[in-house]
């Protein structure tokens, strides 16, 4: 098999891209080691940056986003005694929209028309170095194959094999593990909020999300290892009232049957370059940040949006600028936001330290009372302009 | 011997607590261990706040200030190949006014008029939670003597004996010790620099500050416990000029006669409450901030600013509520000029992580780039309004 740009991975990366370069005239090829099924039902993010919006309505994909995404004005902030709203659309006249990452998923499901085989097994990257890169992998039906292209693009997240063909001698990696872990739930019960409720509690960080009217996401901080069965309904829903505020200043959380629970982890990991002689790197294959910020999602979106004009340039006009600029102006983003993650991620998670717990609640009395405070949380969280 | 406020510590704190109560027909008498002497020469803080300029103007102490202060409109923040300057006057309209706390510590002593009895040892605080505390102490002539007071303010920093006299029972603290110190050099020359610059490099952090058009004040960051003599004239200003960045678009560091050396340790500590019955404490007595950001004058002179009418309302008025208010009130300054002094000493340290060292250097990207981000770092340096 032969195309101009192979792309490894199938998520909202791999098929945003392959869909955006469809746009410019590129033909692409993604392989995928998941089934489609599994891909359009897993539980991600679900906050869409201005951003984020605006590149997904360029593409023709807003349609959906459009009439069933919920627009919100910001944020609350909370801490016990205290809840105070950030209103992103009065500070600097941006906001985010609720809308899933699954959701994102299916309508780039349907919009694709390049090839995407899904179900491939052991894909690797060959001669990225040179001016024929190819994939190899074995398909759906157990037949080995090779995809011949002019570029290939990793968006194959932290476990696909991309991040790894950039050479040890090359690459540069930073990362950081916190000391806390979300157990994360869905609930089949109307939102208790309008807009996301971010909590700091001597207890721990809580967070109220939601997916629809009727779907609830809520999260807890719990410490790394925890496992699931050791929070029963019962001791999810007290420990989210305690933290949320249930009864403050007449506030009420309402409990419902919960659908989906699971712990996941917090890192912050960056690896650089993103772009190797012919192979590029795009969304989570170059950096993972901590959900508090709701960044991994834009951020993906971002690198693909600076990354499928580059190469269309590149290819069908022989102009290699913004191709040889991707790596640096997307680092740029990726620090930006991985700054940021780590900055409300610390801001929020207690730790035992009491030291560090009176610099949190200063920083969020600050964040609340202050316009520069206020704007310069605002700006990063509804998301800077592509390629800012 | 009898007073109305009984003043430990004769600092900026106590002398100009003395001062401002004079002006509001309050009687003082302030001890301190040390001699007048000592606390003239004593090499502090340069770095004066807007509002700090601002409550010595309205005491009648802005005289040499004027003349001699000298007003800037920003600091530079740089690091390895990029040196930008942010402009206060711009960003927020207010600014910061270079002038030693040494010229301020001398109009004060030629200002004040209320007894000040220098030399005097073992101080103690007495029945601080009755209607009657007092002082005793011996004398510089070594005779002991009792100070019966209405209200007793410690303005006698960290190691003075106010912070201890509040009952362990109902004091908190909070601490941080940071591991690096500073190494501070004053030198006989011009400065190389208009403006503060405040540097990351990876050797370590290096500040150029100033204290007049003559003689240069300058920083180094070393690790704790290093001994000043591991430091001789050249190694200092090889290493100044390397962080700082000599050489770098022409820009020069000129070398000059060291006439001062020291390292200085770097400590957050916070004690709550600051009234305890009728003893209040003031400036470093209640808190320490490290040197990064330039608060620790400015929050005492913040603390007194609030006390000396608070305490003029309810001894002369018999109106306690601004005295009932203060701890409340200068505590909330406390806090944010310690998240501020922490921030900026986090910023702007190296402690050997990677990763620490690209979410710095993000954050200096970020600051030096974005109007927000600007603006919440000058609010905070140039300082906010008094009490608010």
């Amino acid at each position: 098999m032969r195309t101009r740009v192979a792309v490894v991975g199938a998520g909202p990366a791999g098929l945003l891209l392959s869909h955006l370069l469809d746009a410019e005239g590129v033909d692409s090829v993604v392989v995928e080691t998941r089934t489609r099924d599994h891909v359009e039902s897993r539980i991600r993010a679900g906050i869409l940056e201005q951003s984020t919006v605006d590149v997904l309505t360029a593409a023709g994909l807003g349609g959906r986003l459009a009439a069933q995404g919920d627009r919100h004005r910001g944020i609350h902030l909370q801490w016990p005694h205290e809840r105070h709203h950030l209103d992103f659309e009065t500070l600097i006249g941006r906001s985010v929209t609720v809308y899933g990452q699954t959701e994102v998923q299916k309508d780039l499901g349907a919009a694709v028309r390049q090839p995407v085989l899904y179900g491939v097994r052991d894909t690797a990257v060959h001669d990225a170095e040179s001016e024929r890169p190819y994939l190899t992998f074995e398909d759906a039906e157990g037949h080995r194959q090779r995809l011949d292209a002019e570029v290939v693009v990793g968006c194959d997240g932290s476990f696909g094999p991309s991040r790894g063909s950039v050479p040890q001698a090359v690459r540069q990696t930073w990362e950081r593990t916190y000391p806390y872990s979300w157990l994360g739930i869905l609930a089949d019960v109307a939102p208790s909020t309008d807009e996301l409720i971010y909590a700091w509690h001597p207890d721990g960080f809580a967070l109220h999300s939601m997916r629809s009217a009727t779907v609830s996401r809520l999260y807890l901080q719990v410490p790394n290892g925890t496992p699931v069965r050791d929070w029963p309904d019962d001791r999810i829903w007290e420990a989210l009232a305690t933290r949320l505020g249930h009864g403050q200043d007449g506030w009420q959380l309402t409990p419902g049957p919960i659908t989906d629970r699971s712990v996941l982890p917090m890192r912050s990991f960056v690896q650089q370059p993103m772009r190797h002689g012919r192979l590029f790197l795009a969304g989570d294959a170059a950096h993972i940040v901590p959900p508090t910020g709701a960044k991994g999602l834009n951020l993906a979106v971002a690198d693909v949006a600076l990354l499928a004009p580059a190469l269309a340039s590149w290819l069908l006009r022989g102009d290699p600028a913004l191709a040889d600029a991707y790596p640096g102006t997307a680092l740029r983003r990726v620090w930006r936001c991985t700054h940021f993650s780590w900055w409300m991620t610390t801001m929020l998670h207690t730790g035992g330290d009491p030291f560090d717990a009176q610099l949190q609640l200063s920083q969020l009395r600050r964040v609340t009372t202050s316009e520069a405070a206020a704007r310069e949380l605002a700006e990063n969280y509804a998301g800077l302009p592509i390629g800012f």
